[in-house]
This record gives C-alpha cells, structure tokens and sequence, in this order.
C-alpha cells in the first residue's frame, strides 16, 4: 500500500543493479575474453574492482575536480588503472574499448523485461541512470528493454544523487515529481529522490553483488512499494 | 542506392508530417470539440493557421528574441492567437490546455509502426524532432511508435535546422554524424542534416498539408535514399 495515496504517471528506474546484473554479465563476459585471450585473472575480483571505482569518480565530477564526464570515459578512466593490476595485458586498444563497453551489454534480471512491458501498459516507463544515453540505448537493444524513452544524468550534466537529476527527469516528462516514481534496488537512490518529492519503489536484488555479500533488504515503511522484483511491483500497483 | 556507401548505426528521424499526420489528427480532434461544444470553426483552416505559427515562433527562439521555450508553450502562444480569429469561444483554461496537447495525440501515418519494427531490428531508431520530450513519449504511447530512445531538440537547447541538434543527436547516440541517417519528408531538414555529414532518407508524404497543397516529392540523387514509406525505406536498406 503507498504511504500516501498518491497518482503516478511514470516510473523512472535506476538500472546497474536494478534492471541489470551487472556483476554477473561482466564476470561472464570477461571469463570468455580470459580463456580466448589466455589470461588467467581473479574476475569475480576484477567485476567488483571496476565497479567499487564509479562511485568514487562520479564524487570527483559532482564536487568539479573533474569536469562533466559521461560513464563510459569514467568507466574507461577506472579501467585504465586496473589493467595491470590484474595482470590483464596484450589487449589492443580496440579490444579495451570493447572491454570498456561491456557496460553496454549488461544482461536484465530474470523478471526485467516482462515487469517492465507489464508496468509500460499503464505508465511511462523511462530510465534514470547515471549511465550515457548511448550505453542505455545499446543496452536496451541487447536486453529488448521496452523503454518509453531513455532518461540519463548525462541530460542535466548532474549526477544521481543530485537532486537536479530527479527534478530534470519529472520536468522532461511533463509531471510533477509527486507523479513520479524512482524505481531502485538502492535506498540512498530512493531517499534523493523522496527529498525531491518523488514517489519510490524499493526492488530487492539480493544477488547484485553476488553470493557472499549481504546486502540490506528490508521494507520500508516509508517507501511507496517494496517488491520482490518488477513483475511483484505490477501486481502491487494494479492492487 | 545510396551515393556514398555508408554504414548507417542510428536513423533519427523528424516527427510532424513524417511519423505522424498533424493535419488530419487536429481537424478530427478539433471537429469533434466543436460539436460537442458547439462550435463552428473553420478547423481545416484553423489546423493550417496553428502550424503556419510554428516555424516563425520557433525563429523568434533561434534569433534569441525569445527565450528558449519548448515546443508545447510555442503551441500554446500561437493557439492564444488564434482563438480569437477563429472564434472559438467558451473554453475553460482546462479545455484550452487539452486542446493545445493535441499535438501529443498525433496519430502516426498508417505505415509508420510496422515500418519502424522493421527497421529497428537493424538499427537504433530515434526522434530527432523539435518537439519536446513529453510531448514525443506521449505520441509515442498514443501511436505506439517503438523508439529506442526519444531525442528531442529541447535536449540540445537548439532546434532544427540548427546544426547543434543534428550534431547533438549523433554525439548522444554515440557515433559518427556519418553513421546516422535524418529521415524527413521536408528537404530543408534533409539538407541541414546534410550540411552536417548525417545521411539523409527522404520519405514521400504527399498529403500533409491536406488534398489541396502539392509538394515537392521529387527524388534527390544525392540523398541517399528517396522511400514512399517507412517499410519502402526498411526494404531498400535490407536490399
């Protein structure tokens, strides 16, 4: 039940680790590059290295150390300096850029693509990423995501979670942020986007960061919905 | 055949009179209004009168006359004007916001949906239309139109033919303006994409402007591809 009865006209999903399994398409991916390339690297290791680096780099753009830069150079910029700290060497350039654009080939959870053709029936359905529009777009061909269109931080040169990046999506899609809803499997994505007025739908994604790490997933009373993933939240929401 | 032989990533593709036909769709909304409202407005005229205001509204924002304003407050500038002359009397502010939202419930022409599924399976297919955000994802929803992504000169600040929202496009899809296609049935569009290294489709629609208007459909040589319709255009790209 929301806390507040509110209308929602569009949903707005964060998606590296909401929509996509991340860790587990890189690790896939990478072990196929290890064994056609021969390199015997720590993958699992590699995949949660890459990923613990955006944070941090995403930090350096929203306090202006560094100037706008879109995730693949971030992405490209992380990469760089883990290279030869996992042994991963006599890739060309062109085989690290297409290294670098695994990003664009994550592959959905399970339950992604029917929960969000479900939800599209009677809202907007877009993205809220940090991710480029390009890495979205590719991404979306690779998974046949059903987006309404694609939302990225890249649109409002602000970063998640900057609130003109929630404001920016609402206002671009002709809503208030109360008609609005931040879908996420993040609580600090949900709790910037309340601060903004928006409504929220926690997902549980207990296996993003793989096997052996807990991760917090406990309702919320405060949150609009808590689902077990998009095709509990359509049930939910149609209720 | 094309020209130069190029390999096409991205079509984008201008919206009004192209996807959707913005004539016939106002006269059938507007006839409606008026007999439930008992009006009785010249709407053929009023339609013609309403997109006759658009390209010199939209140059009062090139020139920076004007502020950049969307598509959907330029609308409803021009439609202020026109209630008067056409006598269209009686209307609530409500009613009169509806009415200028007609433009989000275009309707696509007939072979618009089937030709777009045909040629997304090769390519990414975007708006690349002055129209704003809301305004194309609400179209797309009412037309069912299956676009990757929805690009909108309201995300570059810069309408058509300004060379920032051709470039902008092709940046923000993350290829080469060579790698893109414009696809328009207006030749001015054509040439602006043109100017900026984009290939160029250009697509017959003989009755936008209605029964009456004959406009130019003569083929160019150095488009790259002159289509009757969208599944004309699939067909010659697969070829």
């Amino acid at each position: 039940m929301p806390s507040v009865q509110r209308r929602i006209h569009a949903l707005i999903f964060d998606v590296f680790g909401t929509v996509v399994d991340w860790r587990g398409s890189i690790i896939r991916e990478c072990r196929a590059l290890g064994r056609s390339k021969k390199i015997a690297a720590d993958w699992d290791a590699f995949a949660d290295a890459w990923r613990a680096g955006y944070r941090p780099a995403m930090a350096r753009v929203r306090s202006g150390e560094l100037p706008w830069m879109n995730i693949d150079q971030l992405h490209r910029m992380i990469l760089d300096g883990l290279l030869g700290k996992f042994g991963i060497d006599g890739l060309t350039e062109d085989e690290i850029d297409h290294l670098n654009r695994v990003w664009h080939r994550l592959d959905p959870w399970p339950d992604a693509r029917k929960g969000l053709a479900l939800l599209k029936r009677r809202h907007v359905i877009a993205t809220l990423s940090n991710g480029n529009v390009s890495l979205l777009v590719n991404m979306a061909k690779h998974g046949r995501l059903p987006w309404d269109t694609v939302l990225s931080a890249e649109l409002f040169h602000h970063y998640k979670p900057d609130p003109e990046a929630y404001l920016g999506a609402a206002a671009m899609l002709g809503f208030e942020p109360s008609e609005v809803m931040m879908v996420a499997a993040h609580k600090d994505d949900l709790r910037a986007a309340q601060a903004c007025g928006l409504a929220t739908a926690f997902v549980r994604r207990p296996r993003e960061k793989g096997p052996k790490v807990k991760l917090d997933l406990k309702p919320e009373a405060d949150f609009d919905y808590n689902a077990k993933d998009f095709v509990d939240l359509a049930r939910r929401m149609a209720a």
